[in-house]
């Protein structure tokens, strides 16, 4: 099958905006970060907000993954009812409802927490009672992105020995997502925490670090002991312009059609904000159009895609099919019930999205 | 029960973040569009993309609205199934697996269906004689929006005839979503395509206008012969902007729970760019949070809302709920399963968001 002809036939059968994933690459990207982190003499522990499918979480397991990272409870309840048994929550849980949630699960398969205040701690206290068996928790630290985390090395020393107090509860470690630049900076936090947990006689087993665009700092801060990167395995737009991805490791297309040319130099296609999301992950334009690499996709609506076409020499037409890099993949994959998969311009099959929608 | 005790509830029962729906407001929403519809001499055709609802789009229909505008073919297969029958389609339907599953849909309930160039037309054709019937087709028409839609009434005759020479289709009449300071410029096109056609033979049975910030312009447009609007079954804080609902007149929030408050300042709510959409709507901040006015929704992760607290002077504290009138409310319920419903502060059930995800 030529790739025009693959388009042809994935509009004809499933119709477009679809998402559609080439397997050897997937596997490429899955392999290519497992060796990376073997080389680094870390644990991978891949991130599944990205593609939120236990299928995808089995392969990166197969290559040599240590468990799995999860940003919500509801996406790690999928992954274990799909036989995920080491799982680490990278939020806090909090409220009645989620942490009666949290212990079940704790009691079936084992988890980790992440928290960054008394006030979690002391809610997972019951998931631990719940779940009868201490519960593991991790404290996040923030070494410069301003975002959760305790901000200095003696809070999270006062953290854990906090969750060490909780007969439920088992102090973890640390988790850490640095800023792209700050190794020295993490690295100073995380020595001055460790030492301080190590002067109560506390152990942290486990420094989780994080993020695709990360990956170059791999083994760069000593004690990091596993790393969730999410975005690699399909990769995007902003992947390649934060210099971690080129074109070929771009996993994930959007199918979409032009649907409209009611003037020249512009056009619609029928992917807008509710397909692609206003995530522009500051660049400009909001996807690359493999066919047609000059085109901007300028706008939305909500159905609507605002095409740009006045830089084309050969604008696409009405009708046209085309494969567009996302800027942010993960917000989109986050919108769609199902994938369509392929292996170069031969058709696979389907893969459901089966955490979609996973918000609590 | 209290608005505090609610809150504490939905927060038990159903965990954060929530999308939840007042049904008082609800239905005084419903009765105000239908009251201004009747007042313009209007019919009211409201556009479910919205809500994604056949139940509340039998809501709208109980207080008097003619049928139901959909923005994508598999919203208004969902809306069929459930019983709704007078449905257009505000878009161009392009390809075979399209036009397939819109002539079976138009082969069993009445539809109508939107298009803006003789490809689109041509392609419809196949889905008039799969119904067995004459497909409705109205002329979409650009009058300043540049966004779909013929953008001279000359074209629009032309388009009108194409579509009548098609034995599987018929003319019916125009589509318009003017600008909101276009009234002139809409009326001026609408009055030469509807010279051009009648003189074609052709008479335009229906003339089509949109839009929840035009309802102000309702009754302004001569010909006009139904409105779809959209947002203000629910309103947001854009339609607040516009000057178009009030406070006491959205009837969404979403509930969130502040999750960190790892620095004076600042903090972090259980809901970002996957909860929120990264959709500005051209707004300072990302919502309105009701119960702290003064606090900034910053910007996002995709989990994580970026509270900037500096200017409250009772900033929330962690595990506090929080209930937020989003900027963009349509992309907000496009990315949940359910709605909680309450009638004040009490809790009536659950709601299904039936036709999320319905993209194709």
């Amino acid at each position: 099958m030529s790739i025009e002809t693959l388009k042809a036939e994935i509009a004809r059968r499933y119709g477009t905006p679809s998402l559609v994933i080439d397997l050897d690459i997937v596997e490429r990207n899955i392999a290519r970060l497992q060796a990376r982190c073997d080389a680094a003499g870390v644990a991978n522990r891949p991130h599944i907000k990205t593609h939120k499918s236990p299928v995808l979480a089995a392969m990166q397991r197969d290559a040599g993954a240590k468990g799995i990272a999860c940003q919500k409870l509801g996406e790690a309840e999928v992954m274990a009812d799909a036989g995920h048994d080491d799982i680490l929550i990278t939020y806090n849980i909090l409220g009645e409802e989620k942490t009666g949630r949290l212990g079940k699960l704790a009691g079936r398969v084992k988890m980790t927490v992440a928290a960054d205040s008394a006030v979690v701690v002391d809610g997972l206290a019951r998931a631990g009672e719940i779940a009868g068996r201490p519960l593991d928790v991790i404290v996040e630290c923030d070494t410069g992105r301003a975002r959760a985390g305790v901000v200095t090395p003696q809070e999270a020393v006062a953290l854990a020995e906090r969750i060490a107090s909780h007969p439920s509860l088992a102090f973890a470690g640390f988790m850490l997502y640095p800023p792209e630049n700050g190794v020295a900076e993490t690295q100073s936090f995380l020595d001055t925490a460790k030492a301080g947990v190590r002067a109560a006689g506390l152990e942290p087993r486990v420094v989780s670090s994080g993020g695709t665009p990360n990956l170059p700092n791999l083994g760069k801060i000593e004690g990091v002991t596993e790393h969730r990167a999410g975005t690699c395995i399909f990769n995007d737009r902003m992947m390649m312009a934060a210099g971690v991805a080129s074109l070929e490791d771009c996993a994930l297309n959007l199918y979409a059609t032009v649907v409209s040319r009611a003037a020249p130099g512009r056009g619609i296609l029928d992917s807008g904000s509710k397909t692609l999301t206003s995530d522009s992950g500051g660049l400009d334009g909001f996807g690359l159009i493999l066919e047609h690499p000059k085109a901007r996709i300028a706008k939305f609506a909500e159905e609507h895609g605002f095409l740009d076409l006045t830089a084309c020499e050969q604008p696409p037409e009405i009708g046209d099919v085309v494969r567009i890099i996302p800027n942010h993949v993960c917000v989109v994959v986050n919108m769609q019930d199902r994938y369509i998969t392929v292996r170069g311009d031969e058709i696979i099959g389907e893969l459901p999205v089966a955490a979609r929608g996973k918000l609590r």
